[in-house]
């Protein structure tokens, strides 16, 4: 069975570079563009162009730097959002504008003061107005995972029949749990006139930690598009890891999913994000996390050693990492110690190993990280012992 | 319907512990124990006595303190192990040992060396002998996620039969999907003689960032405890996070679970393990990120100021955070500045907030983000447009 191709539609430099403290200038924007283009991002959106003329520079400037991804900019339904997207991405190789509306009844009635008909008219007007620039659109029901299945079907089918290229449906609140983001957009696979023509894009907010989750329920479901950023940064607590969809489609081979991202930058895309936006990225993020592919306990260290499928699933060359390491603490055990005693160079009998360990273990409780110059001074001991 | 009750079992001063630079010293671990018995959480892991004399004297200490929580101490199915835990937690009220071994094909040929029937034998046998110490022990299967569930199905009948209060199922190296771990305890509740008379945990590792979805997947499947620790910290990409299954048991009412935990003690529980542990947490995570409230996009902002449900599925009061913060960028739209400059005393004229809005563009681009008294210098220029 071949694998099917999942786009990869990065928007690290629209939901990521809204974040407070993340905004970048337009050399550093730039910079990330162009390394999302070596990672194999489809699509990066990389702006909302109307919201400062910053911004709008942006993305002009990067639009005619990028050649491979398709280069999108957001807009709301309006006019002159959508006109100034447009004007902003003119020069892009593969230009497509993002524009949508709120579709829940907390956006319809509290947000928009709207009625449902209205906000139907207004996204077929949106989606009509800017295919008059591009040929590409994608429409966003906004808060869709909250929005009624049979509504959201009804709106889906109007822009589809209006043009729009990709219909993306955002969980915008992070509310909603696996089986019920896909049964959504089951429902809008079977549901949906016209909806076989269309990429249905997946953009999962992290607010219980459930993006990731999400958005492969999504892809199982018949979305063929993910919407994701560089360590999962975005709006409140961010959208779905673009190193974690990926990883996950690309190890659950019998999915049969994949995508054009080369892992093997990974990790360096995610320092590269990271120390740009000033965003640091905890020790123990998947994947890309300085402890993700660490082992300290014993038990954990015994079984790598033995064989590194014990307790990985990845290797950590294939995401850019360049090996598992090994930490000495006072929860590793014997086979831990004697491993990397051999690394440094010291072949320690048995029960010669028992008097060490002990003396490792008081280490271990008082410094906590047991670092190879404790080992040496540990391992040079061998005079007391063999006395 | 009334709500069903999900334990939850922290493991922080277990799991979180043995990560690389996290170990705590006994009053620490003291410190942290009592805050987590503040928090309601019905077991708390509290080390592995074997695995050092230092763990040892912290899970004594921590037995004879507290009373409220069930006191656990993990060992692996060897008969010193539990000797030495059972002598750890012999002053707990409410004593617990965790035991248990691999069963994935990788653990028993490549890591045990050793054949399914020896280890079903050898996982009975530590059951039974942890038995002769304490009434409550709970058995995990090490690796549970990798397993075939007709042989797990086959373990699990086996320890359950020897005495077994509590199985464990742990996703060991966090590969399991949401909806294959969710099988896995159905087949289990389905397959397993006895299974109604004891509860099934769910143990899950975040490899793939999967950790939450499986934990809610498994509960919603049968299961009726959660293992997890404060920040999702633990072992490589760490454990399911506390703070996470809690809120979306707590949120999504209409699955009727809920937990003994006070959730306004979230925010201060995980400020505390952060920097206890020196494990910083990134601004973007779940519910306890330092922008998990934060809203700074200007459609976002003005949902928000119309009413709070636009963007927020959480009361962030609920979970001990100040309130949500509106942080200005160049992302930000009117209707945050107009909120902002009347938070500050500033009454300003539809026709004015326009000139207003164009200078704070210019500044936001400039300074990312735009603090109180940038906007006091901002809109005390009035002078100059009214005149």
């Amino acid at each position: 069975m071949p694998n099917k191709r999942i786009q990869i539609f990065d928007t690290t430099l629209r939901d990521g570079e809204q974040v407070p403290g993340c905004q970048l200038n337009t050399a550093e924007k730039i910079e990330v563009a162009r390394a999302l283009e070596s990672l194999g991002v489809d699509v990066m959106e990389v702006g909302f162009p109307i919201s400062s003329p910053g911004d709008f520079h942006s993305v002009q400037k990067i639009a005619g730097i990028i050649t491979e991804s398709t280069v999108c900019a957001l807009s709301r339904a309006v006019e002159r959002d959508i006109e100034v997207a447009a004007q902003a991405i003119e020069k892009a190789k593969h230009p497509r504008i993002h524009t949508g509306i709120g579709t829940s009844e907390s956006h319809i009635y509290d947000k928009l003061k709207s009625t449902p008909e209205k906000v139907i008219e207004r996204g077929v007007a949106a989606v009509k107005y800017a295919k008059s620039f591009v040929e590409d659109v994608e429409f966003y029901a906004e808060d869709a995972g909250r929005t009624d299945n049979v509504f959201l079907a009804k709106v889906i089918e109007a822009v589809v029949a209006a043009g729009a290229t990709v219909v993306n449906i955002p969980d915008t609140t992070g509310y909603c749990l696996p089986w019920q983001y896909g049964e959504k957009i089951k429902f809008l696979k079977e549901n949906v006139k016209g909806i076989d023509n269309v990429t249905i894009s997946t953009h999962c907010h992290n607010d219980l930690g459930l993006a990731t989750a999400n958005s492969v329920a999504g892809v199982v479901n018949g979305a063929t598009q993910i919407e994701c950023t560089i360590n999962g940064i975005g709006e409140r607590a961010g959208n779905a890891s673009l190193e974690e969809v990926v990883m996950i489609l690309r190890q659950h081979k019998d999915l049969h999913y994949d995508t054009g991202v080369n892992t093997r930058l990974l990790k360096s895309m995610s320092e590269l994000v990271s120390s740009k936006m000033r965003m640091p990225v905890q020790p123990n993020k998947a994947i890309v996390g300085a402890n993700a592919f660490a082992h300290s306990s014993g038990i954990h260290q015994d079984g790598v050693i033995k064989s590194r499928e014990t307790y990985e699933i990845i290797d950590p060359l294939e995401v850019g990492v360049d090996e598992s390491s090994i930490v000495l603490t006072a929860r590793s055990g014997r086979a831990a110690l004697n491993f990397r005693a051999k690394r440094l160079g010291f072949d320690v009998s048995r029960e010669d190993m028992e008097y060490y360990y002990e003396e490792f273990l008081n280490i271990a409780d008082e410094k906590k990280v047991v670092q190879d110059q404790d080992l040496i001074v540990l391992f040079s001991k061998t005079a007391v012992k063999s006395a």
